[in-house]
């Protein structure tokens, strides 16, 4: 007697007695199974869904924001440019999408390391003499995010430990550590303009280091490091022989004083994995489209680590084929005014904010240089309400209605981050209720009276 | 004294001393370095890179492929219906997809899992009174692969073992060895129209066992299960508390005297992760927008696989905005005509391969209900020239520059798939080819010289 047809009749008629079996406490109740098997349901989450934590969310969502009614709320906390409807991708990237389509050419799969036209195209783009790119040193990525998770499961395994700036952007960690691999937190030094504490870092590695990260220009700090000091990590990296992630995602957003060196193109030794993407540039973060720039002149990754991301790419197949297929036409046609009139932009509002915000008592801004932030320190023992700048910012949504994140994000407690993409006017509004806030909670420390008589 | 500074001073001038550095053998040479640091460059590729194998790529990739000069190739290898440019998607979807360009809504972040109002849609889709569904029921992804990888990751945790369909789908194995997860095999049966061997399915279960995964439609079989094999398969997921994974990216492709039935339809109590997306039914596999149903009415998932699926959802954010931004025009748009007219191709196609392939003396032909493809069995007794399905396989291209996957590819040794996407003229002189090729190399087997005599 065929069992399962046995069960079918009594589920059509007698679905109580099904539940039985589900529910059954005992083991092996049913004759004739000798292995063990489940007798009944329990389905719980992986240990790599338990492990991955993005403290954004966590923080963020365990806030008690309620803004203040009677003030229009002004986020300043995503890094997301598109928010405010005041920077438009340019329209030759809208066009080169809508070719892209009307070509149908570009609605089956693709490599999953991309288009082969689409590869060639991104490495004859960031492609110079001390660092040479040709299609096999490209592969295209489900966004940013994508390139960074494939880099590090690539070069980490479980047990291993990667070096990660403090302050930084979340998805190392989370990323890491749902992979069992262990974060060690290397110091930006906000009094030099977040150049790294180079030999907190070097204290760092040790055997079971697999890479350092490098994020350049930084969120969540806008800075940008010069070529000497990139110079400097290049040399920690040689003589420890650890090869470097360099997430570049905000590559050449940097304000008109400064200057972007890719970390590669100072490197001739340190094997480096570059990640960047379509997102910040060219305004379009939604898109998903990021890749990986292998720089090996020593042959040190070799093969083996380029496999390595092929066949991890192979999961689930790299970016939307419309946006590949559109590359071509955003990197070549979107006019360098495009790009200029961005960072006009983000300078005007950087130099705006960071003078606002640096005439605020208890307040001390560092200025950015580029990307599209600015961090913030709390001079916390001038505001003892607080205890913490997760309260401080809960406060400030509440009684301003302006959201920053507190820097307990980024790993950086007491400082908050403020996202400079808004549009002037709004900016201003969101300074100057800063500037209410902290004048409304501003207490002299003790042993300071002298500054609070200025 | 700054060691970073000498050390730059040293490579601007003296490239050759750093080498020193970066070659030297010994440990700790470095003075005041107490922890084991790295004395030389060793980086290799992860457990997991090492662990993620596509089996398609490393038989394919082996082959000897060298198609006979005098003959076009005909490759009915790829699972991709666009190659032929025979199957445009509809011109709504495209014209959705500028759309979603114009409004210049969609070029932000979506929240990770996709914006709600997508997520409404494909709720609103496939809601049915047996298996309702609301927008926190689904999840977006970047592709059907991409919905599969995260059900893997949010249900089995390395050390416990998913059954996985053979002949199946290899993406199956090499997402769950890439984490640790144990593949178990069960059958699916030729001569009862690939239904699964229950029983065997049943053997395997123990309790590490974390889902069990159905393919309906199959990928590589064409076959669609009955509404009754369905509730058998639920009456054994249910006994054993084991939750399934259906995956379900060929659902509604099915010939007319067949029907599909979404597993969740039949299920009261099983947990059901359903994956699907726009690849194949609206033949746009590249645009990489896939999704997760998630079927829990006696919330045997509850918050803690939902909110693991959210968190996983976060590593990489997603699938392109634009495409979903264009999904409720793509759902609502599209003509039934064009749903009808790839199927009646389809069906047509299949007919024609079935009845050319049946009527080759030494293979065997399963016919196909469903999805893209056929698989046919080589009586390789009758071919003993070849070792096997890939060498049998590997020469109908030297020979007659026709290729269709071994199913080896499948973990099912001795059949080939066929896919039946290409126009009808190219389908038919594969046939013919593949008969000359059957002729040419057919033997009579031992003992069976009357059935050579027919």
């Amino acid at each position: 007697m065929d069992p399962y047809v046995i069960q079918m009749n009594r589920k059509g008629s007698l679905p109580s007695l099904l539940n039985v079996h589900v529910n059954i406490g005992g083991k092996n109740s049913l004759p004739g199974k000798g292995k063990g098997r489940k007798a009944r349901w329990s389905v719980k989450p992986s240990a790599m869904a338990n492990n991955t934590f993005n403290p954004i969310r966590a923080i963020v969502d365990s806030m008690k924001v309620k803004p203040n009614p009677d003030k229009t709320m002004i986020s300043l906390s995503i890094g997301d440019p598109t928010v405010f409807g005041n920077l438009p991708t340019d329209p030759e990237v809208t066009q080169a999408m809508k070719d892209a389509l009307d070509s149908g050419k570009y609605n089956g799969y693709a490599p999953s390391i991309g288009y082969l036209s689409s590869r060639e195209e991104i490495a004859s783009y960031y492609h110079c003499p001390e660092a040479p790119l040709e299609a096999k040193d490209v592969i295209l990525t489900s966004g940013c995010s994508q390139a960074i998770e494939l880099c590090l499961a690539v070069l980490a395994s479980p047990g291993q430990n990667i070096l990660v700036p403090r302050p930084g952007f979340s998805l190392y960690r989370t990323l890491a550590e749902s992979m069992g691999i262990e974060v060690k937190l290397y110091n930006l030094l906000p009094e030099k303009s977040w150049e790294i504490d180079l030999k907190q870092l070097e204290s760092l590695i040790d055997e079971k280091t697999a890479c350092l990260i490098v994020n350049n220009p930084s969120n969540p700090c806008g800075s940008v490091f010069s070529r000497s000091h990139l110079q400097k990590i290049l040399t920690v990296a040689a003589r420890q022989c650890v090869p470097i992630l360099a997430d570049e995602i905000y590559g050449d957003m940097v304000f008109s004083d400064s200057k972007f060196e890719p970390l590669a193109n100072l490197s001739s030794n340190v094997p480096i994995l570059s990640c960047g993407g379509l997102a910040k540039r060219w305004l379009v973060p939604g898109w998903r489209l990021g890749w990986i720039l292998i720089h090996d002149r020593r042959d040190i990754f070799g093969n083996e680590i380029r496999d390595g991301l092929v066949k991890l790419s192979q999961r689930i197949l790299g970016p939307c084929t419309i946006v590949q297929g559109a590359l071509k036409s955003i990197l070549r046609r979107t006019p360098q005014e495009f790009y200029h009139n961005t960072l006009s932009f983000l300078k005007s509002n950087a130099d705006l904010c960071y003078g606002a915000l640096a005439a605020i008592p208890g307040l001390w801004p560092v200025r950015p240089s580029g990307a599209m932030y600015l961090m913030v320190k709390i001079e916390m023992e001038h505001f003892p309400e607080f205890e913490n700048d997760v309260e401080f910012t809960e406060r400030l949504v509440a009684e301003q209605s302006v959201h920053c994140l507190p820097a307990t994000c980024f790993e950086y407690p007491n400082f908050f981050r403020v996202v400079i993409t808004a549009p002037e006017v709004m900016m201003l509004e969101a300074c100057s209720r800063i500037q209410e806030f902290c004048e409304q909670h501003y207490h002299c420390a003790a042993g300071s009276q002298e500054e609070c008589d200025k």
